[in-house]
């Protein structure tokens, strides 16, 4: 009998379910579920453009609806038994905490609070954190520094403590009635398995290591002497919280009878550990040691993991560097650049003014891709949306020079292309300085798949092989991969990550690779592209130009 | 009875005539003759874009046709008769030399050159003599470098001795055929003067001193032995050349009975000492002392006069500075944008491919001109096209810092215009550190009546008021205005220029005045230019930035 796990996506805007054959990885069935409240599924406030809220209802609700429909497709022959679903897994976005109450309610399903935009989701991209961030990272500097090296040295308004702060301090009502704060990624698994009592829901390691300060070398999350001079609110949820978190081989529980019956799904089959999106879409796609995932969509994200036996020291400007995050007994690191196809669609809409953003990037594309590298003579910076790994500055900006009478959209488009391939080398590089080497990358996400050219230029650019993830589906198929090692060997699955994720992952036939010399003509711009990247963004190198982007956004803020 | 002067400006496509009524500066008449050779009037070489002559058939036909033409205007009764003319002046394109023989007659108009381009007329815009220009810079560095203090420190493709030198190498035979070179601007008087004998040819300050390395302090034209040693042809064309170099109200001669005949007009009137069409576009627009003329087109040619009494240093980057070429008695200087107009045709481009150029930049203008100073955080480089005056370096390129993913093509748009009016600033400054101060700034191309935001953007940038001139032909007018000078005030004209200006030129009502709070907040961002000019276009000061643009150049170069 064939087995199935099942892989839960709760993204942005809706929630995926897939159901995937424990043997190799293929999917079954399919079901995406849009949020119904807010707008494409974020509840947003018109007075403070900083705001990103979900509604948690629309999570009970996608979870119940996409397991249900995806146990329902094929016909009858083809149809998928419930009894051969074996595992649950489940991923979100992250930083993406949510206040609940002593039953592990979220506190917006509770009619007291069902108005309260505090109350609800606090979603991954809200920023009203920002100066509670600015203020954790200020004392963090002052009194515990060892937090900073783990983050790349700020901690983000994106982050748990900074929302929790935010609340804390705007809202005393709704901080009050948190009994504690829960990652959504470990919300979906408490509720799965009936463990929402605040002291006892199950903690990843991914949230709490990336997003909540959390490391075993100062004793879990921060001080509580710390957190309690921030605000007294923080000393009272970190008391809420465990001293261990959980990596992902530990199941967070088995699914209750209630939400068996609810779900249509056997009882007591194991709910793996959540995590975030990014971390299970590495595993979906196949990371492993010297293996760099890159998710290349609006934006990038960049995991890949070293060998867990060796302590590894802090890389500057990584956002973070966690043991056991991404597979266990791996440390799992994370890196990201701030936009990639955000840069190409504001592009289309410099280039192509009112045109379809798709129609405008498919002829810059087919232009392009005949231009030879440095035939244009253009360079750019790819910040127009700041920088993520290694500068850690959300205050730059873009640049291109090299412009002349004769520049073409095609030429800018490409040398935006390429700007973004030279970021990717500068983190592979901050990578190899200390000590971790990338021999593989393996790109996902919406982009590679769309852009044999710009493909072709990351290899050319990194010299390396760029090779496609066989799914398009890394992060669903990634919680399919942990239910089945949840699992384990007995119930049908893989007894570890090593062995499922050689069996239900896996990459295209077709493999980018460099041309030396290609490579050769990119490695020379690429110095000039490092000569502009640390003379605009690293402080001190050339105090004129690093305070040049600086003061213009200064004089745009104030004018 | 009303008096009346001729103005003959010969352009790049065309040469147009104007007859101007003396005692107001108002045209009568006017008359516009496209050169009938080549493309838009110009030779072209489908293997050498750097090539561009004009054939000397299509000058002597413009004169006659134009001059008839505007005689022959308006009614009986408002008809301007022959013997009301009392003078004529002419300006041209330069530096335009033309190969002559004994009897001043263009070579391409001999039988036995008509079909070789290297004996028609060396258009200003032609660049096939840049390696014959580097060598006589090396030269001149090396052996005068005095030479070179007047240029700015770099000898021009474009100009005199590199284009006799070029044909001298790659032409022996039309360079052997050469009794002498001629300025197109000392060619059109001479010939209606009569007076064509090469060593009778009266050679005007404006062109020899501008383009001709022509100066007293060294004793007129460039040492023999210097140009011998760059090759023996150009020793012997020095041979050709007067001792003397005339100012413009000593007149070039008196209209020869035969041009009399042929134009319909009397005989014997003065004609005027010829000038390049910036020189007496300056004169047209009204220059003087502390007023500065920007002709602002494709390109900006700056123009202004310091008094002639005192001797003036040399000035770091300027073209020229030569006593007695813009006015008699004044130093002119000469100084200019690379690109003006054409950065902003370039643009159009980018942002509104396909569509006609005048409606995208009518498109922009109009959002555009609602943004507030430093409201974009985009600061540009003028540069698409090099940059002439201070830093004289074509190898510079376009730069844009400050974009975001929500940056506007008319955000864009308006931060190239005010790198252009920074550019206009950064001369105005050089000026200034020189001790020749700009009280007034007078535009006149064509540009200034097209773009009422550009004019106010100028006036916030360099915070003085900016003027337009009442001609749109400054250059016409002002040869019109030498004509009158040069007949004299016994003929109906004027003794001097300043009182024949006083009288022909003037500006129109509107003047744009600066906004102090404007001001300031463009001399912020004027300091934010100010370093990346620097740290990207002066040696020295920046060395990682500086050979940014040049490597990406050779990059392209050898691509």
């Amino acid at each position: 009998m064939k087995r199935f796990t099942i892989g839960l996506d709760f993204g942005t805007s809706s929630v995926r379910g897939v159901l995937v054959d424990v043997s190799n990885g293929n999917t079954a069935a399919e079901a995406v579920f849009p949020y119904p409240h807010g707008t494409d599924g974020v509840l947003i406030d018109a007075g403070d453009s900083n705001l990103a809220r979900q509604h948690p209802q629309d999570h009970i609700d996608g979870l119940q609806a996409v397991i249900r429909s995806i146990l329902n497709q094929g016909s009858t022959e083809s149809a998928v038994e419930a009894d051969q679903v074996i595992g649950i897994g489940v991923d979100t976005t992250g930083s993406t905490p949510i206040p609940v109450d002593q039953d592990g309610t979220p506190l917006g399903l509770r009619p007291e609070f069902a108005q309260e935009l505090d109350a609800m989701v606090w979603l991954w991209k809200d920023h009203t954190a920002f100066a509670e961030a600015a203020d954790i990272t200020a004392a963090a500097r002052e009194l515990h520094p060892e937090y900073l090296g783990k983050i790349g040295g700020t901690y983000s308004s994106e982050w748990f403590w900074a929302k929790i702060l935010k609340c804390a301090r705007s809202n005393p009502r709704v901080s009050a009635a948190a009994a504690t704060w829960v990652e959504h990624a470990d919300l979906v698994p408490a509720i799965l398995t009936g463990n929402t009592a605040p002291d006892g829901i199950p903690r990843g390691i991914c949230a709490a290591g990336h997003k909540g300060l959390f490391h075993e070398s100062w004793g879990g999350y921060p001080d509580r002497e710390f957190l309690t001079a921030l605000h007294p609110e923080l000393g009272r949820i970190r008391d809420s919280l465990p001293a261990h978190a959980r990596t992902a081989e530990e199941p967070a529980g088995y699914l209750t009878p209630e939400w068996a019956d609810r779900l249509g799904l056997p009882e007591g089959i194991p709910v793996a550990l959540g995590a975030f999106d990014a971390h299970f879409g590495a595993v979906g796609a196949g990371v492993g040691t010297g293996v760099l995932v890159k998710n290349i969509g609006t934006s990038c994200c960049d995991i890949t993991v070293a060998d867990g036996s060796d302590s590894l020291p802090d890389i500057p400007g990584l956002c973070g560097i966690v043991p056991g995050s991404v597979l266990p007994g791996f440390h799992g690191l994370e890196a990201g650049q701030s936009a990639i196809g955000d840069i190409f669609n504001w592009f289309a809409k410099i280039a192509g003014p009112g045109r379809p953003t798709g129609e405008v990037l498919a002829d810059l594309e087919d232009q392009a891709r005949r231009l030879r590298p440095g035939q244009s003579g253009i360079l750019a910076l790819d910040w127009q949306n700041g920088n993520r790994t290694v500068l850690v500055d959300q205050r730059l900006t873009g640049l291109f020079i090299g412009l002349t009478l004769h520049s073409t959209p095609a030429e800018m488009y490409r040398a935006l292309v390429e700007a973004t391939a030279f970021g990717a080398r500068v983190i592979v590089e901050r990578f190899e300085e200390y000590g971790v080497n990338t021999r593989r990358v393996l790109a996902c996400g919406g982009i590679p798949y769309k852009s044999p050219m710009l493909m072709q230029i990351y290899a050319d650019v990194l010299g390396k092989p760029m090779e496609l993830s066989r799914s398009t589906q890394t992060a669903a198929l990634g919680s399919a991969v942990a239910a089945a090692v949840t699992a384990g060997a007995d119930r049908g699955g893989y007894d570890d990550f090593s062995s499922a994720m050689g069996a239900m992952t896996g990459t295209l036939d077709e493999v980018y690779t460099p041309d030396p010399s290609r490579h050769e003509v990119y490695t020379r711009l690429y110095g000039i592209y490092r000569n502009l990247h640390d003379a605009f963004g690293v402080p001190g190198a050339s105090p004129d130009l690093y305070a040049a982007m600086k003061r213009l956004l200064d004089i745009k803020d104030r004018s």
